[in-house]
């Protein structure tokens, strides 16, 4: 008795220690033993999902409930004065043939791999740029960097970079396969065309800002808004008669940043190799959705 | 004494409790007080984001990782034939005057909340919805639904439900200025163009589809696909001499979805009022960062 009255307050101990554990262990959401950083944190919030309810998880609702920054664009409207807008009015006829006519000039932009060295002059790819930035954002932040880089060893240290990784992911990825089949894999690899384009465009998005007190100021909606800045750009390159391969280079984001020397809260978004069509380009005989297979009318 | 033995297992109990229950709390980011259950789940993924890296908490990142589709377009090439791409060529002087032209055209280009009632041809929007659709997207999924709400009853329970969220939204923000100053905030959440504009374009990411074995398929990158699809339609928008607001009505997706009967796999992305701009419409004398703010060139 005297003993088991020792051993109750113990007893108490490791259950309430035990219980407290096993509260803490069922909230961590990754597993311990992924074979990298990155891959434990990507798997972590890959695993995550299935205990949240996918129609709460939206990144909409995630904004939404920081109370910051609620209105999308200029929220800040009512500080600024307000000014007439009173744009070019086109007749109905000419408003319907100015969208039919762009819908037959966007619908020839392909993604093209095969790109050709010709220089461009960089005033166009300022006038691109421009143009992207004249994208709406999360509370007129503008949260967008462009990268221009037309030096070729700049192009070339981007490339390896590149390669190194898709080489890893690639790898990775098939496996025993690899080994009987790297002649066709290589082709998915190796990114000629960061060496051959005249310019690689690489957008980084701004997560958040610095404000004068020094404190970080998130940009909500910055990828959001980066990407619409970047479908603006996609079309002033087909506007321009330019092409381009929209591609996010996986894992090789941080690098280059430091590469590029980017500050902390820029990230890599997208990196586009920027030129004329090669001559002899080819393309995947892909078809798009009709029209009613994305566009439903009440 | 006995008494001391006694109560030594209850101290022990409540110590230990205490300290888990600290050890769960420090693990919950979010409160427990928010008034919604979409609130709490919101608060505690923003509140996660400081325990991860920075750099590795990129979205990029996190996919690269599920070693799924990770070429970001077209990642089924291999199966396809491919064709020669010969798009037409301008002379250089014509690249840089369309280049320029194009500038000056989205540069006209304003988030514009004065709508007119004027109707627009419904070939007008068919053609920018389809222009949208020429969009690049993560292995060429085309991720994306635009429903195009035009009658005036499901318009205006479109608008009841947005105005319903935002003024709790604004109420929650503003606490006790609401009551001082509610005529300025009234222009806040009061959204008149819902009614009034012509269409409502309500833009629907899918975020997974079903395969033929009716397992879902992740759509990689559909946020960004359907960011880039939205700036291209702005971009045929402006062109077609229309207007819009890009909006993101928070926390009424999942309500909006139900309304509008879209399955589960989709979840909105944006609202866009389109028509003509009212004739007395103003806008906040809003400036753009200039070319050598946004733009980087090595």
């Amino acid at each position: 008795m005297a003993l088991l009255s020792v051993l109750t307050p113990v007893l108490a101990v490791v259950l309430c220690l035990l219980i407290g554990f096993m509260l803490v262990k069922s909230r961590e959401p990754g597993t311990t033993t992924s074979p990298s950083v990155g891959e434990t944190k990507a798997g972590s919030k890959a695993e995550f999902r299935p205990w949240v309810d996918q129609d709460l998880q939206d990144n909409t609702e995630i904004t939404a409930n920081e109370k910051e920054n609620r209105d999308w664009v200029e929220s800040n409207d009512e500080d600024l004065p307000h000014v007439p807008y009173s744009p070019l009015r086109y007749p109905v006829e000419t408003v319907l043939k100015r969208s039919q006519d762009f819908y037959t000039l966007m619908n020839q932009r392909r993604s093209v791999r095969f790109i050709s060295p010709e220089p461009v002059p960089q005033e166009v790819i300022d006038n691109i740029i421009h143009t992207a930035g004249t994208a709406p954002s999360g509370a007129h932040t503008e949260p967008w960097t462009f990268v221009v880089v037309s030096d070729p060893e700049m192009k070339h240290r981007i490339r390896l970079i590149v390669e190194e990784e898709e080489k890893v992911n690639y790898h990775q990825r098939m496996g025993e396969k690899w080994v009987h089949d790297l002649a066709k894999l290589r082709t998915n690899w190796i990114k000629e065309y960061l060496d051959v384009a005249p310019y690689l465009v690489l957008i980084f998005k701004q997560t958040y800002g610095i404000l004068p007190n020094g404190k970080k100021k998130t940009h909500y909606y910055n990828e959001i808004s980066v990407s619409i800045s970047c479908g603006i750009l996609l079309a002033a390159l087909q506007n321009a008669g330019l092409v381009t391969v929209t591609t996010t280079p996986l894992n090789c984001g941080p690098q280059l940043r430091l590469l590029l020397k980017r500050p902390a809260n820029e990230k890599l978004l997208m990196l586009l190799p920027v030129g004329y069509p090669a001559s002899d380009a080819i393309v995947p005989d892909l078809k798009r959705k009709a029209l009613g297979d994305i566009m439903v009318h009440i």
